[in-house]
């Protein structure tokens, strides 16, 4: 089976930008194996993007090409690079999208394919398609990174960081990273890291201006009317969620909100 | 040709959901022959989502198999249900969704899939990418239902009706069963029912608050600017619509409105 | 490889018909080769869906069938026409869709496919997917225009036209053509056209109710906080574009609205 190319962009859907990456994929690449992870990242919210790849690429087959285009400084002198990861290839502009993706990992191997990049025609405005794009299909018809440009550190890479949680005597400061279509909260909280912790409080409680008690669950369907749950989402996170109602709403979250969480029992 | 799977979901276009799901298919059911009905269904709106599975599948290849997820019972004991119909196999959580997919059968086949769902690793939160991907990758594959859980009866699917017109009289009494992005306002009355009946009215009328006449017609743009068209849709339902105007908005009308009609020369 | 299959329409993505449309092809194609221009469309608005259509299609491989559906006369007596343009194949409507596709061909073949699309079961209201689709089917399993319908010529296809620009004295008056996610202000001013003679204004200066001055720039990161730019898109015609700000919301410009330029120093 030809490798699958996986897109993450920020270019919506009202325009035709999508449509003419995916022609020039099409065309040049020969292969419509083309998966869409969103297209709805918000207006050159790098580290959403970031959060998005690295919660979904290991969903993907093995071999798989990302191409993720947040790219406010397209037509600047900004890097064009790939990095390799648990046998998967991911192309994205150097402005740190990558760094949640790349976060841990024991070995990488990155490249500057800035070279290949500047043989390509291209518009100023619009290297998803006229860059990143043609670059993907050399990729996916076997081309190598090494045929492409030259191996660079990571160290080396720009990185954007996302905001870790604080930890204040005993309150825990966690940030709202994402808000999802159903409202659910999602924190900076790794699941891996802080289940086990906050599975041993006795009265979780939750500080935004107001205190709310918060029930530790499994389930959304587990939840009462005006239940706050907390609870490990799907995307590797802690999050705030509700049963069939929005606790973004109800709450009055957004994304990048800051809330404390305390064992009240404590 | 492999089997086609059609995914019809609520979970827009914002997250990384559909991706995801995406991603486990292609790398489990070494298919990319996905297509998508919609994934903009109303959360939770289990009701609208059968009526769009019932109105479309007809359309997709025999042996397509469709992966229906409105779900607000996710990690709860819900079952998931496989259900076989014209060819197709349609997978569910055992919510209602498929009511309106299964009325009127001649023959069924329905399936609890529960046990070989509890044998996959899962969140509790998203099993539409960590259970129902997975079964339809493996029926792609080849798998049989049989293999895969237990037949049940009809009966003892949950079921989860839509309201039924009702006749007051000499009025029609329907509701507002979906509006499009058009502002067509299609009614609870099935075309092969009422088409008919209603074309043999002299003067048809609507009542909302005031009365309004109606112009059966059959195509959009035989309506004049200010009529107010009565039609069969596409989707196997009459419909109010304007023409190049949104129905809705000029007549105030939303999902779940009221009204009734009735024939003013009666 | 088979030919693809691109799709541009105004059914949005709220809706199922999309979804019909494919699954149509899908089941009368045998191909799945289907790639998405865009279905954002404004309702009706033929012109925006012809600039897509022009901007897009040469990205598209050759021998791509590209089914353009914005058709509010539906069901009406307007023809189904197909055109051959640069190895590709264009089906629309006979209202003007394809006027800016068409537009300074060298040579064209023009058919009334009305014929063959009289023999196809069809509802009144939604030809997407009960004419265009199946016919898109017949042509990419092998089937030529000259078995489907009869040869027309260009002058007896319907026009759309879009506004070109007007220039009063010293003053080229331009309209906004598209505004795109970003709030790229993109005028109907092709770049090929214009680029050289604006770029040799010493200040250019653009007025709607003030004047702003115009900073004239390759790409959107060189441009600094409040500097309106005005550039070479990806679109082929210039834009007015701030840095990662958008332009429409900033100038108050929405589509259709007009401005005047001119140099200052001259």
């Amino acid at each position: 089976m030809p490798r699958s190319i996986a897109l993450l962009t920020d270019f919506g859907s009202k325009d035709p930008y999508v449509g003419q990456m995916k022609a020039v994929l099409a065309a040049h690449a020969k292969t419509q194996f083309i998966l869409d992870i969103c297209h709805e990242i918000e207006p050159f919210n790098v580290i959403q993007a970031g959060f998005y790849l690295a919660a979904s690429y290991p969903y993907f087959p093995e071999g798989t090409i990302f191409v993720a285009v947040v790219d406010p400084g397209v037509g600047a002198p900004r890097r064009v690079v790939l990095a390799e990861r648990s046998n998967r290839i991911f192309l994205a502009p150097d402005n740190g999208l990558l760094s949640m993706v790349l976060d841990g990992a024991a070995s990488l191997k990155i490249w500057d394919l800035s070279r290949a990049a500047a043989d390509l025609q291209s518009s100023d405005t619009f290297h998803g398609r006229d860059i990143f794009a043609p670059l993907a299909a050399l990729l996916a018809a076997g081309q190598r990174p090494q045929e492409m440009g030259r191996e660079i550190t990571a160290s080396s890479l720009k990185i954007q960081p996302w905001k870790s949680p604080r930890i204040q005597g005993d309150v825990v400061e966690a940030d709202v990273l994402h808000i999802d279509r159903f409202g659910n909260c999602i924190l900076n909280l790794r699941t891996a890291e802080w289940l086990d912790r906050l599975s041993r409080w006795k009265e979780p409680e939750m500080s935004i201006v107001d205190n709310f008690p918060l029930k530790l669950t499994t389930a959304y369907a587990e939840l009462a009317e005006q239940d706050i749950g907390l609870l490990a989402g799907s995307q590797g996170f802690l999050e705030l969620a509700m049963n069939r109602r929005s606790a973004a709403d109800n709450l009055g979250l957004r994304i990048g909100s800051a809330l404390a969480l305390r064992d009240a029992a404590a």
